[in-house]
């Protein structure tokens, strides 16, 4: 075994040569030189017009209820900040979930619920119980490509959720920063589409442009919207208009749809190639097989902790998140995320064979 | 008198005419092509590793010593959430003081207390007896071009707010983003000059290229320039490295120094030209005289109320600022800012030649 590369299963961050350096150099200096005078300038909390617009006809919305900040995870910031000083500091979440966003949630107090997660979205039953003790103020949902686990909510759930948010009284917190990168099957419909009144959609430009520009923008009821505005405004007071121009400027000119094709047909192999290696060296840990996104998550076999993985992982130059990580209220002892789009082909299916060697031995 | 312009004496903001349209776009484009993998990508929290080294060479610091953010109010808060959750919640501002600050400080819960404010920087006297009351965990100050007032700090006092904070164990938070901006006068040294080890300094690009990148920068220890990093990371994972590496060009560049050239001579004659209509109209105001930066201020004749002002002069499409907004202890009923570097010289000598008519009758 070749254990002079070291090989990064930690990393849900895009690949390098996905960036569209070419289009995006282009579009900035046609940003400052179009609108100079406004993304050089202070300007509202909501960010750019321009891009706002353009998104909001994007995913089929009005403008005043789309709203642009640096990253979707300050916006998460920001729902915390509003929502948890009111009576319910209470958050249901899936387990697995996103582990910033549980660092984010304790910071706000909140009181963690788990939901556990399915093949095919969070458990209903489960829910239906937890309402039975708990009154949330909103729940933490990422139905397309779920980060960690590669699951994607089926449409019968999420109209399921959409109801029992409606009968509890809860916010839909939909966070879809991989929907776009869909590699196979058909797209479902997003919560915020059943119920627009009740949900907050997130997503962003991380995963199809590229993180570094800081551009995360929220889709839901614009009496929150307002609330989030003025929070942000008293963060950052501005958010960071100069990526907003770029981005705008990029997505007009007709580059968004390309690069995400582009980035389909790049990340469409590495999913099928750490499938196979999966199959091939590993059957027994029955990974999800995602239709898209950047992640799949497997269990390992009873008796192998994460935590003797990790460490004997490391030792072959394989580095390994430790699942535990993604679960607010414990479990993840043998949960493994492994995350495909910024690696070849032939890193994955290297790394696949020292997980492998590691697990089984 | 003309009304039919609305004159706007709210707005700290540069004038558009101010920005470097054409480096700027320039600077972003080959940002992109020399650093397109790095700032279009996740990176350190600490920002662009460029870009702190350019300002840890102009500033005469260490790379470590340097953490840029999205604008430095949002370094403010970063503190706040360190700082003020530990024993002591009491934070010293200057009377006045920046009021998106004040809003900061009270969102995380600060027993704030106000030292007030001379021509000269703020009142030692007072701080000696506030500090035998209260054992603050850190002293926001403005000491150039301050912030509404425009006063200066001088030397001994500087020399004095560095001696108290050693001996009385408390930080100082030195907020600069006018420094740069002279228009005669002798520079005079930082607090962090001083007491690198107990001084953040910050500062940003949004008086000198623009607000619109968002680019706030530290300057301080490198431990809690650390612990700084981990609330960022939390919150927004990554700054805009796009607005990061497009500011390191037009640095890099040589484009800064000729750029703040030319806001001196824009901005010198207008501020000459607020004393000057001062002077002529309303000299029994006694404006504040500084010698940089964005804001003069002025206190309205006794019997005068700032609202009642705001209120008549609303009347002839005059927009005032409500004083007692940078009071975080009460006052500023007679307070005045004015910010004089987004308005022309007419607008100057016709705004206040309708506020002299709105005090005097």
């Amino acid at each position: 075994m070749n254990t002079q590369n070291k090989i990064i299963f930690t990393r849900g961050v895009p690949a390098t040569e996905s960036f569209p350096k070419e289009e995006m150099g282009e579009a900035t200096q046609k940003a400052i030189r179009a609108h100079g005078d406004t993304i050089l300038q202070y300007g509202s909390a909501f960010g750019f017009m321009p891009l706002r617009e353009w998104l909001a006809e994007w995913h089929g919305a009005d403008t005043e209820n789309v709203l642009c900040s640096n990253g979707s995870l300050q916006i998460i910031e920001f729902i915390c900040t509003i929502l948890l000083q009111s009576d319910s500091r209470t958050v249901f979440v899936e387990a697995p979930t996103y582990d910033r966003t549980i660092t984010i949630l304790r910071k706000h107090g909140a009181e963690i619920v788990s939901i556990p997660l399915n093949s095919d979205g969070p458990d209903i039953t489960a829910i239906q119980d937890a309402l039975e003790t708990y009154n949330p103020s909103f729940f933490y949902t990422i139905p397309d490509f779920q980060n960690p686990a590669g699951a994607t909510c089926s449409e019968a759930k999420r109209r399921q959720l959409v109801a029992l948010a409606r009968e509890h009284d809860f916010l839909l917190l939909e966070d879809s920063p991989y929907r776009e990168l869909r590699y196979r099957g058909e797209t479902q419909p997003t919560l915020r589409e059943f119920a627009p009144e009740r949900v907050v959609q997130l997503s962003s430009f991380s995963k199809l442009i590229g993180p570094g520009p800081r551009l995360g923008y929220a889709i839901g009821p614009k009496n929150l919207l307002r609330e989030i505005a003025t929070v942000a405004e008293n963060t950052y007071i501005t958010p960071g208009l100069l990526a907003h121009g770029s981005v705008y400027e990029f997505c007009r000119a007709g580059h968004l749809e390309p690069q995400i094709d582009r980035l389909k047909k790049l990340y469409a192999p590495r999913l099928q190639a750490t499938l196979d290696a999966l199959d091939k060296y590993l059957p027994e840990t029955k990974p999800t097989r995602p239709d898209g996104g950047f992640f799949l998550s497997l269990t390992l076999p009873k008796g192998v902790s994460i935590i003797d993985v990790m460490d004997r992982a490391a030792e072959v130059e394989l580095i390994l998140a430790d699942g535990r990580g993604f679960f607010a209220n414990g479990g993840g002892e043998h949960f493994l995320r492994i995350p495909f789009c910024a690696l070849t082909k032939h890193q994955i299916s290297e790394g696949v064979a020292r997980l492998a060697e590691v697990v089984q031995n």
